[in-house]
Protein backbone atom coordinates (compact mmCIF):
# COMPACT_ATOMS: atom_id res chain seq x y z
CA UNK A 1 0.00 0.00 0.00
CA UNK A 2 1.17 3.41 -0.53
CA UNK A 3 0.20 6.46 1.22
CA UNK A 4 0.07 9.89 0.34
CA UNK A 5 2.10 11.40 3.53
CA UNK A 6 0.38 15.02 2.98
CA UNK A 7 -3.32 13.42 3.36
CA UNK A 8 -4.20 14.12 6.47
CA UNK A 9 -6.39 11.40 6.18
CA UNK A 10 -4.15 8.22 6.50
CA UNK A 11 -3.17 9.54 10.22
CA UNK A 12 -5.55 8.45 13.36
CA UNK A 13 -3.00 9.86 15.31
CA UNK A 14 -2.05 13.33 15.97
CA UNK A 15 -0.88 16.01 18.52
CA UNK A 16 -2.06 19.17 18.65
CA UNK A 17 0.73 22.05 19.37
CA UNK A 18 1.06 26.00 19.59
CA UNK A 19 3.95 27.28 18.18
CA UNK A 20 6.05 29.03 20.60
CA UNK A 21 7.97 32.46 20.16
CA UNK A 22 11.21 30.64 20.80
CA UNK A 23 10.28 28.61 17.64
CA UNK A 24 10.64 31.42 15.26
CA UNK A 25 14.24 32.19 13.99
CA UNK A 26 15.92 35.37 12.78
CA UNK A 27 14.41 34.80 9.51
CA UNK A 28 11.10 35.47 11.09
CA UNK A 29 9.57 31.99 10.20
CA UNK A 30 9.33 29.22 12.05
CA UNK A 31 13.01 27.62 12.05
CA UNK A 32 13.14 24.33 10.87
CA UNK A 33 14.53 22.52 13.75
CA UNK A 34 11.30 23.42 15.37
CA UNK A 35 9.47 21.82 12.40
CA UNK A 36 11.53 18.59 13.75
CA UNK A 37 11.05 19.06 17.19
CA UNK A 38 7.09 19.20 16.65
CA UNK A 39 6.73 15.82 14.96
CA UNK A 40 9.37 14.31 16.68
CA UNK A 41 7.13 14.63 19.57
CA UNK A 42 4.13 13.51 17.62
CA UNK A 43 6.35 10.15 16.68
CA UNK A 44 7.14 9.90 20.27
CA UNK A 45 3.70 9.78 21.45
CA UNK A 46 2.35 7.46 18.70
CA UNK A 47 5.08 4.96 19.24
CA UNK A 48 4.92 4.77 23.08
CA UNK A 49 1.34 5.37 23.32
CA UNK A 50 0.14 3.03 20.46
CA UNK A 51 2.52 1.22 18.82
CA UNK A 52 4.28 -0.19 22.10
CA UNK A 53 2.11 -0.87 24.49
CA UNK A 54 1.18 -4.51 24.85
CA UNK A 55 4.21 -5.35 23.19
CA UNK A 56 7.85 -6.76 24.68
CA UNK A 57 10.05 -4.20 24.90
CA UNK A 58 12.18 -3.20 21.95
CA UNK A 59 14.68 -0.81 21.28
CA UNK A 60 14.79 1.36 17.83
CA UNK A 61 16.95 4.23 17.00
CA UNK A 62 16.85 7.02 14.17
CA UNK A 63 18.81 5.85 11.41
CA UNK A 64 17.74 8.57 8.83
CA UNK A 65 15.40 10.83 8.38
CA UNK A 66 14.05 12.82 4.85
CA UNK A 67 11.86 15.81 5.39
CA UNK A 68 10.24 17.63 2.64
CA UNK A 69 9.33 21.66 3.83
CA UNK A 70 6.53 22.73 1.75
CA UNK A 71 5.44 25.77 3.11
CA UNK A 72 6.74 28.08 6.14
CA UNK A 73 5.19 28.71 9.48
CA UNK A 74 4.81 31.87 11.05
CA UNK A 75 3.92 32.59 14.94
CA UNK A 76 1.68 32.55 16.19
CA UNK A 77 -0.17 29.86 15.38
CA UNK A 78 -1.31 26.35 15.65
CA UNK A 79 0.43 23.31 14.61
CA UNK A 80 -0.79 19.44 14.17
CA UNK A 81 2.07 16.87 13.94
CA UNK A 82 0.94 13.38 12.60
CA UNK A 83 2.76 10.45 12.84
CA UNK A 84 2.12 6.45 11.32
CA UNK A 85 3.83 2.96 10.65
CA UNK A 86 4.32 2.89 6.76
CA UNK A 87 6.67 -0.41 5.95
CA UNK A 88 8.21 -2.90 7.92
CA UNK A 89 10.87 -4.69 6.82
CA UNK A 90 12.98 -7.28 9.00
CA UNK A 91 15.10 -4.98 10.85
CA UNK A 92 13.51 -1.41 10.48
CA UNK A 93 10.80 0.06 10.28
CA UNK A 94 9.60 3.45 8.59
CA UNK A 95 7.45 6.16 10.41
CA UNK A 96 5.37 8.45 7.72
CA UNK A 97 4.83 12.06 9.15
CA UNK A 98 3.41 15.07 8.38
CA UNK A 99 2.67 19.07 9.27
CA UNK A 100 -0.59 21.05 9.43
CA UNK A 101 -0.48 24.58 10.22
CA UNK A 102 -3.68 26.23 11.53
CA UNK A 103 -5.46 26.04 8.30
CA UNK A 104 -4.87 22.66 7.66
CA UNK A 105 -2.28 23.36 5.00
CA UNK A 106 0.89 20.72 4.95
CA UNK A 107 3.71 22.40 5.97
CA UNK A 108 6.66 19.32 6.09
CA UNK A 109 6.09 15.78 5.26
CA UNK A 110 8.69 13.31 6.79
CA UNK A 111 9.98 9.65 6.60
CA UNK A 112 12.02 8.13 9.44
CA UNK A 113 13.70 5.14 9.04
CA UNK A 114 13.86 3.50 12.83
CA UNK A 115 16.41 0.54 12.80
CA UNK A 116 15.65 -2.42 15.73
CA UNK A 117 18.82 -2.40 17.77
CA UNK A 118 20.50 -4.99 20.35
CA UNK A 119 20.60 -2.87 23.14
CA UNK A 120 23.70 -5.56 24.31
CA UNK A 121 25.59 -5.82 21.22
CA UNK A 122 24.42 -1.92 20.28
CA UNK A 123 23.80 -3.23 16.55
CA UNK A 124 21.03 -3.58 14.67
CA UNK A 125 18.53 -6.93 15.09
CA UNK A 126 15.62 -8.70 13.27
CA UNK A 127 12.76 -7.79 15.12
CA UNK A 128 11.14 -10.41 16.95
CA UNK A 129 8.32 -11.95 15.04
CA UNK A 130 5.57 -11.00 17.80
CA UNK A 131 6.37 -7.56 17.18
CA UNK A 132 6.62 -7.34 13.84
CA UNK A 133 3.52 -8.41 13.10
CA UNK A 134 1.67 -6.06 15.22
CA UNK A 135 4.03 -3.45 13.51
CA UNK A 136 2.86 -4.78 10.21
CA UNK A 137 -1.21 -4.32 11.68
CA UNK A 138 -0.09 -0.62 11.98
CA UNK A 139 1.24 -0.12 9.43
CA UNK A 140 -1.08 -1.78 7.00
CA UNK A 141 -4.07 -0.21 8.40
CA UNK A 142 -5.63 2.99 6.89
CA UNK A 143 -4.80 5.74 9.56
CA UNK A 144 -2.15 3.79 11.00
CA UNK A 145 -3.75 2.87 14.65
CA UNK A 146 -5.33 -0.13 15.51
CA UNK A 147 -8.65 -1.89 17.11
CA UNK B 1 -1.31 46.63 45.48
CA UNK B 2 1.22 43.31 46.08
CA UNK B 3 0.39 40.18 44.33
CA UNK B 4 0.78 36.30 45.04
CA UNK B 5 2.28 35.42 41.87
CA UNK B 6 1.23 31.69 42.96
CA UNK B 7 -2.46 32.62 42.85
CA UNK B 8 -4.10 31.62 39.27
CA UNK B 9 -6.43 34.30 39.86
CA UNK B 10 -4.52 37.17 39.14
CA UNK B 11 -3.50 36.14 35.75
CA UNK B 12 -6.29 36.66 33.25
CA UNK B 13 -3.82 36.20 30.74
CA UNK B 14 -2.38 32.74 30.24
CA UNK B 15 -1.43 30.44 26.95
CA UNK B 16 -2.28 26.74 27.03
CA UNK B 17 0.97 24.11 26.16
CA UNK B 18 1.33 20.87 25.29
CA UNK B 19 4.39 19.78 26.69
CA UNK B 20 7.54 18.51 24.20
CA UNK B 21 9.47 15.37 24.31
CA UNK B 22 11.86 18.07 23.59
CA UNK B 23 11.52 19.93 26.53
CA UNK B 24 13.07 17.41 28.41
CA UNK B 25 16.55 16.76 29.32
CA UNK B 26 18.75 14.43 30.30
CA UNK B 27 17.71 14.39 34.34
CA UNK B 28 14.23 12.89 32.84
CA UNK B 29 12.33 16.10 33.84
CA UNK B 30 11.54 19.32 31.68
CA UNK B 31 14.42 21.51 31.72
CA UNK B 32 14.36 25.04 33.64
CA UNK B 33 15.38 26.15 29.72
CA UNK B 34 11.83 24.62 28.83
CA UNK B 35 9.90 26.76 32.22
CA UNK B 36 11.55 30.05 30.67
CA UNK B 37 10.76 29.12 27.09
CA UNK B 38 6.53 29.21 27.82
CA UNK B 39 6.86 31.73 30.05
CA UNK B 40 8.79 33.53 27.18
CA UNK B 41 6.08 33.03 25.34
CA UNK B 42 2.73 34.25 27.31
CA UNK B 43 4.82 37.20 28.07
CA UNK B 44 5.71 38.18 24.31
CA UNK B 45 1.77 37.12 23.55
CA UNK B 46 0.63 39.28 26.84
CA UNK B 47 2.45 41.89 25.52
CA UNK B 48 1.65 41.73 21.68
CA UNK B 49 -1.94 41.08 21.93
CA UNK B 50 -3.11 43.24 24.67
CA UNK B 51 -0.87 45.78 26.59
CA UNK B 52 0.83 47.02 23.24
CA UNK B 53 -2.47 47.26 21.37
CA UNK B 54 -4.00 50.91 20.34
CA UNK B 55 -0.33 52.36 22.12
CA UNK B 56 2.05 54.21 19.46
CA UNK B 57 4.96 52.40 19.54
CA UNK B 58 7.38 51.92 22.17
CA UNK B 59 10.53 49.53 23.09
CA UNK B 60 11.60 47.57 25.81
CA UNK B 61 14.50 44.52 26.49
CA UNK B 62 14.49 42.98 29.06
CA UNK B 63 17.16 44.22 31.70
CA UNK B 64 16.43 40.91 34.52
CA UNK B 65 14.55 37.94 34.84
CA UNK B 66 14.38 35.82 38.76
CA UNK B 67 13.24 32.51 38.40
CA UNK B 68 11.19 30.68 41.02
CA UNK B 69 11.71 27.26 40.38
CA UNK B 70 9.01 25.13 42.95
CA UNK B 71 8.36 21.84 41.45
CA UNK B 72 9.53 19.57 38.25
CA UNK B 73 7.26 19.10 35.61
CA UNK B 74 7.31 15.73 33.51
CA UNK B 75 6.53 15.19 29.98
CA UNK B 76 3.87 14.20 28.43
CA UNK B 77 1.76 16.97 30.09
CA UNK B 78 0.40 20.18 29.61
CA UNK B 79 1.19 23.48 31.26
CA UNK B 80 -0.40 26.69 31.64
CA UNK B 81 2.01 29.91 31.37
CA UNK B 82 0.65 33.24 32.72
CA UNK B 83 1.51 36.69 32.24
CA UNK B 84 0.49 40.30 34.01
CA UNK B 85 1.88 43.68 34.20
CA UNK B 86 2.57 44.23 38.08
CA UNK B 87 4.66 47.29 38.34
CA UNK B 88 5.30 50.67 36.41
CA UNK B 89 8.22 52.60 36.79
CA UNK B 90 10.29 56.18 35.06
CA UNK B 91 12.12 54.03 32.82
CA UNK B 92 11.03 50.33 33.31
CA UNK B 93 8.24 47.95 34.30
CA UNK B 94 7.90 44.56 36.13
CA UNK B 95 6.09 41.75 34.65
CA UNK B 96 4.23 38.64 37.26
CA UNK B 97 4.56 35.07 35.73
CA UNK B 98 3.65 31.88 36.96
CA UNK B 99 3.76 27.93 35.44
CA UNK B 100 1.13 25.85 36.08
CA UNK B 101 1.22 21.85 34.95
CA UNK B 102 -2.16 19.62 34.40
CA UNK B 103 -2.95 19.05 37.20
CA UNK B 104 -3.15 23.14 38.44
CA UNK B 105 0.04 23.05 40.47
CA UNK B 106 2.21 26.16 40.43
CA UNK B 107 5.26 25.05 38.67
CA UNK B 108 7.31 27.96 39.35
CA UNK B 109 6.72 31.88 39.19
CA UNK B 110 8.77 34.70 37.68
CA UNK B 111 9.63 38.63 37.55
CA UNK B 112 10.82 39.96 34.78
CA UNK B 113 12.17 43.51 34.77
CA UNK B 114 11.60 45.54 31.16
CA UNK B 115 13.67 48.62 30.34
CA UNK B 116 11.99 51.33 28.11
CA UNK B 117 14.88 51.62 24.95
CA UNK B 118 15.22 54.63 22.64
CA UNK B 119 15.52 52.73 19.51
CA UNK B 120 18.10 55.23 18.35
CA UNK B 121 20.10 56.06 21.54
CA UNK B 122 19.46 52.38 22.08
CA UNK B 123 19.76 53.74 26.17
CA UNK B 124 16.97 53.51 28.22
CA UNK B 125 14.39 56.10 28.62
CA UNK B 126 11.26 57.51 30.36
CA UNK B 127 8.06 56.12 29.11
CA UNK B 128 5.94 58.41 27.39
CA UNK B 129 3.10 59.65 29.50
CA UNK B 130 0.49 58.04 27.10
CA UNK B 131 1.97 54.56 27.43
CA UNK B 132 2.67 54.81 31.06
CA UNK B 133 -0.88 55.49 31.76
CA UNK B 134 -1.85 52.19 29.88
CA UNK B 135 0.47 49.79 31.15
CA UNK B 136 -0.50 51.36 35.04
CA UNK B 137 -4.08 50.55 34.32
CA UNK B 138 -3.00 47.00 33.19
CA UNK B 139 -0.28 46.65 36.78
CA UNK B 140 -3.73 48.00 38.71
CA UNK B 141 -6.23 45.79 37.68
CA UNK B 142 -7.27 42.55 39.56
CA UNK B 143 -6.26 39.99 36.83
CA UNK B 144 -3.71 42.27 34.66
CA UNK B 145 -6.08 43.02 31.84
CA UNK B 146 -8.33 45.80 31.61
CA UNK B 147 -12.13 45.64 29.37
CA UNK C 1 31.79 14.38 -9.85
CA UNK C 2 30.61 12.33 -6.60
CA UNK C 3 31.99 13.01 -3.01
CA UNK C 4 32.25 10.72 -0.26
CA UNK C 5 30.10 12.41 2.37
CA UNK C 6 31.80 10.35 5.07
CA UNK C 7 35.37 11.67 4.14
CA UNK C 8 36.50 14.60 6.00
CA UNK C 9 38.84 15.51 3.18
CA UNK C 10 36.03 17.28 0.77
CA UNK C 11 35.49 19.58 3.72
CA UNK C 12 37.80 22.83 2.99
CA UNK C 13 34.84 24.62 5.53
CA UNK C 14 34.19 23.29 8.67
CA UNK C 15 33.24 24.64 12.19
CA UNK C 16 34.50 23.10 15.58
CA UNK C 17 31.62 23.35 18.63
CA UNK C 18 31.50 22.36 22.41
CA UNK C 19 28.83 20.01 22.76
CA UNK C 20 26.33 22.03 25.34
CA UNK C 21 24.83 20.12 28.40
CA UNK C 22 21.30 21.16 26.63
CA UNK C 23 22.01 19.26 23.24
CA UNK C 24 21.51 15.99 25.08
CA UNK C 25 18.08 15.14 25.60
CA UNK C 26 16.37 12.02 28.02
CA UNK C 27 18.05 8.89 26.67
CA UNK C 28 21.25 10.57 27.90
CA UNK C 29 22.86 11.39 24.52
CA UNK C 30 23.05 14.40 21.69
CA UNK C 31 19.52 14.53 20.56
CA UNK C 32 18.88 14.38 17.12
CA UNK C 33 18.10 18.00 16.58
CA UNK C 34 21.21 18.99 18.16
CA UNK C 35 22.92 17.32 14.88
CA UNK C 36 20.48 19.14 12.93
CA UNK C 37 22.00 22.17 14.56
CA UNK C 38 25.29 21.73 14.48
CA UNK C 39 25.32 21.08 10.65
CA UNK C 40 22.69 24.30 10.14
CA UNK C 41 25.24 26.32 11.80
CA UNK C 42 27.82 25.20 9.48
CA UNK C 43 26.22 25.28 6.14
CA UNK C 44 25.17 29.02 6.86
CA UNK C 45 28.59 30.06 7.92
CA UNK C 46 29.94 28.39 4.71
CA UNK C 47 27.42 30.06 2.70
CA UNK C 48 27.39 33.41 3.86
CA UNK C 49 30.89 33.65 4.36
CA UNK C 50 32.14 31.79 1.11
CA UNK C 51 29.57 31.37 -1.55
CA UNK C 52 27.73 34.33 -1.39
CA UNK C 53 30.70 36.60 -0.57
CA UNK C 54 31.16 39.18 -4.48
CA UNK C 55 28.23 37.77 -5.75
CA UNK C 56 24.81 39.65 -6.30
CA UNK C 57 22.34 38.75 -3.61
CA UNK C 58 20.15 35.82 -4.29
CA UNK C 59 17.90 33.94 -2.00
CA UNK C 60 17.32 30.48 -1.26
CA UNK C 61 15.06 28.02 0.98
CA UNK C 62 15.26 24.67 1.99
CA UNK C 63 13.48 22.49 0.37
CA UNK C 64 14.14 18.84 1.99
CA UNK C 65 16.82 18.12 4.21
CA UNK C 66 17.97 13.62 4.22
CA UNK C 67 19.84 13.25 7.16
CA UNK C 68 22.16 9.62 7.99
CA UNK C 69 22.57 9.43 11.43
CA UNK C 70 25.55 6.88 12.12
CA UNK C 71 26.76 7.21 15.42
CA UNK C 72 25.40 8.69 19.23
CA UNK C 73 27.51 11.34 20.37
CA UNK C 74 28.03 12.12 24.09
CA UNK C 75 28.01 15.47 26.51
CA UNK C 76 30.79 16.50 27.18
CA UNK C 77 32.21 16.73 23.72
CA UNK C 78 33.47 18.57 20.65
CA UNK C 79 31.85 18.31 17.22
CA UNK C 80 33.15 19.18 13.71
CA UNK C 81 30.43 20.26 11.41
CA UNK C 82 31.24 20.61 7.67
CA UNK C 83 29.66 21.64 4.50
CA UNK C 84 29.90 22.12 1.14
CA UNK C 85 28.20 22.71 -2.57
CA UNK C 86 27.71 18.92 -4.07
CA UNK C 87 25.32 20.14 -6.90
CA UNK C 88 24.25 22.85 -8.86
CA UNK C 89 20.87 22.66 -10.87
CA UNK C 90 18.47 25.30 -12.75
CA UNK C 91 16.57 26.32 -9.67
CA UNK C 92 18.22 24.13 -6.45
CA UNK C 93 21.49 23.45 -5.27
CA UNK C 94 22.74 20.69 -2.66
CA UNK C 95 24.43 21.08 -0.20
CA UNK C 96 26.78 18.02 1.18
CA UNK C 97 27.31 18.10 4.70
CA UNK C 98 29.17 15.79 8.09
CA UNK C 99 29.42 15.76 11.53
CA UNK C 100 32.56 14.47 13.43
CA UNK C 101 32.78 14.00 16.86
CA UNK C 102 35.84 14.93 18.87
CA UNK C 103 37.76 11.39 18.05
CA UNK C 104 36.84 12.14 13.91
CA UNK C 105 34.20 9.69 13.94
CA UNK C 106 31.37 10.71 11.25
CA UNK C 107 28.53 10.57 13.44
CA UNK C 108 26.17 12.27 10.90
CA UNK C 109 25.95 12.95 6.90
CA UNK C 110 23.06 14.85 5.49
CA UNK C 111 21.96 16.61 2.26
CA UNK C 112 19.82 19.74 2.03
CA UNK C 113 18.26 20.43 -1.10
CA UNK C 114 17.91 24.62 -0.93
CA UNK C 115 15.36 25.88 -3.72
CA UNK C 116 16.65 29.57 -5.48
CA UNK C 117 13.18 31.84 -4.76
CA UNK C 118 11.86 34.66 -6.54
CA UNK C 119 11.12 37.27 -3.38
CA UNK C 120 8.65 39.04 -4.90
CA UNK C 121 6.84 36.11 -6.08
CA UNK C 122 7.78 33.11 -3.35
CA UNK C 123 8.22 30.84 -6.42
CA UNK C 124 11.13 29.09 -6.96
CA UNK C 125 13.07 30.46 -9.99
CA UNK C 126 16.20 29.71 -11.46
CA UNK C 127 19.96 31.18 -10.85
CA UNK C 128 21.13 33.77 -12.30
CA UNK C 129 23.79 32.84 -14.88
CA UNK C 130 26.34 34.55 -12.34
CA UNK C 131 25.41 33.06 -9.76
CA UNK C 132 25.34 29.68 -10.85
CA UNK C 133 28.88 29.87 -12.55
CA UNK C 134 30.24 30.22 -9.11
CA UNK C 135 27.77 27.73 -7.68
CA UNK C 136 29.26 25.78 -9.98
CA UNK C 137 33.16 26.42 -9.59
CA UNK C 138 32.10 25.78 -5.67
CA UNK C 139 31.06 22.10 -6.70
CA UNK C 140 33.48 21.02 -8.78
CA UNK C 141 36.44 22.08 -6.44
CA UNK C 142 37.79 18.79 -4.40
CA UNK C 143 37.28 21.08 -0.98
CA UNK C 144 33.72 22.78 -1.97
CA UNK C 145 36.44 26.58 -1.54
CA UNK C 146 37.68 28.28 -4.32
CA UNK C 147 40.65 30.63 -3.89
CA UNK D 1 34.13 38.19 50.84
CA UNK D 2 32.04 39.85 48.39
CA UNK D 3 32.26 39.39 44.38
CA UNK D 4 31.85 41.72 41.68
CA UNK D 5 30.22 38.74 38.90
CA UNK D 6 31.13 41.52 36.17
CA UNK D 7 35.05 40.35 36.87
CA UNK D 8 36.20 38.11 34.93
CA UNK D 9 39.13 37.43 37.47
CA UNK D 10 36.93 35.56 39.81
CA UNK D 11 36.09 32.48 37.67
CA UNK D 12 38.92 30.25 37.93
CA UNK D 13 36.78 28.08 35.42
CA UNK D 14 35.03 28.97 32.21
CA UNK D 15 33.95 27.61 28.86
CA UNK D 16 34.56 28.85 25.89
CA UNK D 17 31.76 28.47 23.33
CA UNK D 18 30.59 29.48 19.40
CA UNK D 19 27.59 31.08 19.31
CA UNK D 20 25.06 28.94 17.20
CA UNK D 21 22.63 30.46 14.34
CA UNK D 22 19.93 28.80 16.22
CA UNK D 23 21.12 30.74 19.49
CA UNK D 24 19.54 33.89 17.63
CA UNK D 25 15.86 34.79 18.14
CA UNK D 26 13.47 36.98 15.68
CA UNK D 27 14.82 40.24 16.88
CA UNK D 28 18.09 39.59 14.99
CA UNK D 29 20.53 38.90 18.42
CA UNK D 30 21.05 35.88 20.45
CA UNK D 31 17.98 35.14 22.62
CA UNK D 32 17.83 35.25 26.29
CA UNK D 33 17.40 31.44 26.32
CA UNK D 34 20.59 31.19 24.80
CA UNK D 35 22.40 33.03 27.61
CA UNK D 36 20.85 30.76 30.31
CA UNK D 37 22.03 27.49 28.10
CA UNK D 38 25.47 28.85 27.45
CA UNK D 39 25.76 29.68 31.63
CA UNK D 40 24.05 26.23 32.23
CA UNK D 41 26.86 24.58 30.57
CA UNK D 42 29.31 26.16 32.09
CA UNK D 43 27.57 25.45 36.01
CA UNK D 44 27.26 21.93 35.14
CA UNK D 45 30.45 21.48 33.79
CA UNK D 46 32.13 23.29 37.02
CA UNK D 47 29.89 21.55 39.43
CA UNK D 48 30.77 17.79 37.80
CA UNK D 49 34.21 18.71 36.72
CA UNK D 50 35.98 20.20 40.07
CA UNK D 51 33.50 20.64 42.70
CA UNK D 52 31.85 17.17 42.97
CA UNK D 53 34.79 15.36 42.57
CA UNK D 54 36.43 13.37 45.40
CA UNK D 55 33.34 14.06 47.29
CA UNK D 56 30.45 11.58 48.37
CA UNK D 57 27.50 11.77 45.60
CA UNK D 58 25.15 14.63 46.81
CA UNK D 59 22.24 16.01 45.06
CA UNK D 60 21.03 19.43 44.11
CA UNK D 61 18.23 21.23 42.30
CA UNK D 62 17.91 24.55 41.09
CA UNK D 63 15.90 26.61 43.46
CA UNK D 64 16.11 30.28 41.89
CA UNK D 65 17.73 31.76 38.80
CA UNK D 66 18.57 36.00 38.84
CA UNK D 67 19.77 36.76 35.44
CA UNK D 68 21.12 40.02 34.93
CA UNK D 69 21.37 41.12 31.13
CA UNK D 70 23.77 43.27 30.65
CA UNK D 71 24.41 43.19 26.82
CA UNK D 72 23.26 41.94 23.48
CA UNK D 73 24.95 39.30 21.61
CA UNK D 74 25.33 39.28 17.83
CA UNK D 75 25.59 35.90 16.10
CA UNK D 76 28.46 34.79 14.46
CA UNK D 77 30.41 35.46 17.18
CA UNK D 78 32.57 33.73 20.59
CA UNK D 79 31.37 33.54 24.07
CA UNK D 80 32.65 32.46 27.43
CA UNK D 81 30.46 31.19 29.95
CA UNK D 82 31.56 31.07 33.68
CA UNK D 83 31.05 29.65 36.99
CA UNK D 84 32.23 29.81 40.74
CA UNK D 85 30.97 28.91 44.17
CA UNK D 86 29.52 32.37 45.91
CA UNK D 87 28.13 30.92 48.87
CA UNK D 88 27.48 27.95 51.07
CA UNK D 89 24.39 27.81 53.48
CA UNK D 90 22.98 25.23 55.77
CA UNK D 91 20.80 23.53 52.88
CA UNK D 92 21.99 25.49 49.77
CA UNK D 93 24.77 27.15 47.90
CA UNK D 94 24.81 30.41 45.62
CA UNK D 95 26.59 29.68 42.23
CA UNK D 96 28.23 33.59 40.99
CA UNK D 97 28.49 33.32 37.07
CA UNK D 98 29.23 35.39 33.98
CA UNK D 99 28.79 35.82 30.01
CA UNK D 100 31.59 37.39 27.97
CA UNK D 101 31.15 37.99 24.83
CA UNK D 102 34.33 37.47 22.27
CA UNK D 103 35.61 41.09 22.85
CA UNK D 104 35.08 40.28 26.83
CA UNK D 105 32.46 42.76 27.33
CA UNK D 106 30.41 41.06 29.69
CA UNK D 107 26.81 40.63 28.47
CA UNK D 108 25.08 38.96 31.53
CA UNK D 109 25.48 38.32 35.53
CA UNK D 110 23.46 35.34 37.11
CA UNK D 111 23.13 33.91 40.44
CA UNK D 112 21.59 30.86 40.79
CA UNK D 113 20.41 29.17 44.12
CA UNK D 114 21.06 25.42 44.42
CA UNK D 115 18.96 23.52 47.38
CA UNK D 116 20.61 20.30 48.24
CA UNK D 117 18.26 17.62 48.10
CA UNK D 118 17.12 14.22 49.80
CA UNK D 119 16.88 11.65 46.97
CA UNK D 120 14.38 10.04 48.70
CA UNK D 121 12.17 12.12 50.24
CA UNK D 122 12.63 15.03 47.60
CA UNK D 123 12.97 17.33 50.58
CA UNK D 124 15.66 19.78 51.26
CA UNK D 125 17.85 18.21 53.01
CA UNK D 126 21.34 19.65 54.95
CA UNK D 127 24.61 19.43 53.27
CA UNK D 128 26.86 16.26 55.04
CA UNK D 129 29.65 18.23 56.77
CA UNK D 130 31.86 16.60 54.49
CA UNK D 131 30.52 17.88 50.90
CA UNK D 132 30.23 21.36 53.30
CA UNK D 133 33.72 21.86 53.97
CA UNK D 134 34.74 21.47 50.37
CA UNK D 135 31.50 23.89 48.93
CA UNK D 136 33.36 26.10 51.12
CA UNK D 137 37.01 25.77 49.89
CA UNK D 138 35.73 26.46 46.69
CA UNK D 139 33.23 29.51 47.81
CA UNK D 140 36.54 31.37 49.90
CA UNK D 141 39.15 30.68 46.83
CA UNK D 142 39.91 33.76 44.82
CA UNK D 143 39.07 32.57 41.63
CA UNK D 144 36.50 29.43 43.01
CA UNK D 145 39.20 26.61 42.34
CA UNK D 146 41.03 24.81 45.54
CA UNK D 147 44.05 23.37 43.75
Amino acid sequence: MTFDLKDRRIYGFATEEHLRFADQDVNGHVNNGAFLQLMENARVSYLRGFVRSGLPRFRMVIGRIETDFRRQMFYPGRATACARLLEVHERKCVIGQALFDGEGNCTATQRVIMVSLDEQTHRSTPFEPAVRDVLERFAASPDGMIA
